[in-house]
């Protein structure tokens, strides 16, 4: 038993992910289904000591479980419950665990169930995905053919999920993350902040005091570039959270589970404001970004994309502010002065940057952005020497101005 | 030893691919050290046995190396190599082989470089980076300040990288790659071909017969949506990879490592066209993509994202055109030829679409999405029925948008 006992004298929890499936170890699909099952288990208080990908070989699956089941009292199993010979997770588990593989009614009947859904005919003979290791409960899927199932073994919960991330998503929320925020989760409250434009280093030594003083559970992630998310748990959470969220201030974004595009895309709405964009350097991808979020059409008039110096002209930005070249603040504050007026938006939100990889001069080097917002008669503008290759420029220039959008909403 | 040998007497070789650290545990973070090395490995012909990613602890990780050294001979780890007292991945390595960390002055000199580069003050005393397994080799970082290193133990490759995944491809494409390719690669050419429009079991049944009845050695992966990748080895790779991109005409939209916007910007470019676009439902993240190219402003003039009816005719498509919606192959034909006028480029491209969630009407229902194409007098419009969630379906036209230029270039 190599999990503890915390100070409360209750058992410590804690998880192990595997995915199985040749195509996960090619590189040509990765593990969605470990991160959401890791973020809700962090949610819970349930910690992960380990993920692991594996082939659809009998082998490396029975040896991934003693691994996992060595180090972990929950053991979660995603893929390998098709019908091909390929499709090995069902008979491992049952090697590993020395249950025999039965025939389950139940399994029989979720199998006919998807069929008559889909109108298919069910063919003779029994299927593969009917059978399931002696004693374990059938997890239901809703919205594909093979079911999962729970195993309890030694003391330790496998719990077996199809690969396909629609049908391992439907049994986890439907099923699995209920049952183990009933049998395990200490049912305390989780609080949730998220911060924009302090690394993670900053947040951390920003309210490390409070933290020590209080001994309080913060788990501090990383999320999208610039953006820190935390987690706040336990018994005087309520407390440590109210004031952790005034320590930081105004870089605290959200205190719900929103992206930044969201957020914005929600205040627009709250408030009745419209937005138009005119971005250069990020080619779209902050329109792209507001557009991500369903309803954005509601607040979002439009964009352009003036990637020339000469679309900016044909656009309508003066010649004589070329004057300092194609990046300046004078440049980004046209473009949303001009993106403002053509799509009659309430803001306007204009950006102009060199993201590379061709050097710049001097004065704008690589990664040199200029951000211009032009809301009734005032102005924000701000420039940014931002770090990184050409993508990751682009995206902290998308990030930045949706973060200047919002506190300008 | 667990690695076999294969037919040629060779040794097989074997990967296992570790990543360092609490937050891919958490799910905040997707290990894609693990993705591009697991590529990369693919195309040369060694096989990955298993992924793991394990936390901050040192339990963990001598643990999770002592599971890996079992099954693979080359490991690879990513993170854990910062400054900070939760960073002990070289303390691993030293405990796990019993060589002890020493200092390096190859390291420092790579540590200080990277602070002149900065010019940032190089404090007193030695930085922990400065310290690596006695009798490994440094790995210099080009963009960070820690560099790797590479030991060798018990016959087996232990390979250690930072975590950040800009430094870590930095190390690996310049030294790791190039070295297990000499050391490791069967040295038998591999041929490349990527696909878009086919599913993967299309493409395999396709060209099934090739691969059968000439034994061939041909791995299928899945990459951006609808595209597939396709590598050929062995001893008659040639004439196979020859016989493969016959039989899967246009549907190859290249030969070489590079993406289908890659491909789309190198044509235009070669024939010294131009492109601008005007996309509704997409809201910008075509134009995003194309501009995702280094050199992209060669071609792109720019982009619309008209993403009101009110935006569109304000941008000139005339009312009538909306007869039938905001979603028929005339609104974006209609788009595509006001980008090329507006921004006199030599192609126009149009999109328009019901990318969801609001549920459309029974002739333009969720994923219903209109692409047109106007280049000189020449007209080509097509309209998709795609499948998915809202990314996943804006996603998908983006790709086909593109597949249609560079069948028009």
């Amino acid at each position: 038993m190599t999990s503890g006992e915390d100070s409360g004298g209750s058992k410590v929890m804690e998880a192990y992910i595997i995915g199985v499936g040749n195509e996960l170890l090619r590189g040509s699909t990765v593990n969605t289904n470990a991160v959401f099952m890791a973020q809700d288990l962090v949610r819970l208080g349930i910690g992960v000591k380990g993920m692991l990908n594996v082939g659809d070989d009998m082998n490396s699956i029975v040896s991934g479980l003693r691994f996992a089941t060595s180090t972990a009292n929950i053991i979660l199993i995603t893929g390998g419950l098709g019908p091909t010979h390929d499709d090995l997770t069902r008979e491992a588990v049952s090697l590993f665990t020395g249950l025999p593989l039965v025939f389950s009614e139940e399994a029989l009947e979720n199998i006919r169930y998807y069929f008559s859904l889909r109108n298919r005919p069910f063919g003779p003979g029994t299927p593969k995905e009917a059978f399931i290791p002696k004693g374990a409960e059938v997890l239901r899927n809703n919205v594909g053919v093979a079911p999962g199932f729970w195993v309890r073994y030694n003391d330790r919960d496998i719990i077996v999920l199809p690969g396909v991330p629609r049908e391992a998503r439907d049994i986890w929320e439907n099923i699995v993350k209920k049952r183990l925020e009933n049998l395990y989760s200490k049912n305390t409250p989780v609080f949730t902040l998220r911060t924009f434009g302090l690394g993670e280093s900053m947040v951390e030594s920003k309210i490390l005091d409070i933290i020590r003083e209080d001994q309080a559970n913060v788990d501090i992630l990383i999320g999208e570039p610039m953006e820190i998310k935390l987690f706040i748990r336990g018994e005087n959470a309520r407390d440590i959270f109210e004031r952790i969220k005034e320590r930081l201030g105004d870089y605290v974004f959200t205190t719900e589970d929103e992206t930044l595009a969201e957020v914005v895309v929600k205040r627009l709405r709250e408030k009745g404001l419209t937005v138009a964009s005119a971005e250069s350097c990020t080619g779209g991808l902050l329109a792209g970004k507001i557009t991500d979020v369903p309803g954005s059409s509601e607040v979002f008039k439009g964009g352009f994309v003036p990637y020339s110096q000469w679309a900016k002209k044909i656009l309508g930005v003066p010649p004589y502010i070329f004057e300092n070249g194609d990046v300046s603040l004078e440049v980004a504050e046209n473009l949303a002065r001009i993106a403002k007026e053509k799509l009659s938006a309430d803001i306007g939100i204009g950006i102009t940057g060199n993201a590379g990889p061709s050097p710049g001069d001097k004065t704008k080097p690589v990664g040199y952005v200029c951000i211009g917002i032009v809301k009734d008669n005032d102005v924000f503008c701000k420039d940014f020497q931002l770090e990184g290759d050409r993508l990751r420029i682009r995206s902290l220039a998308v990030q930045w101005a949706l973060d200047m959008l919002r506190r300008s909403v």
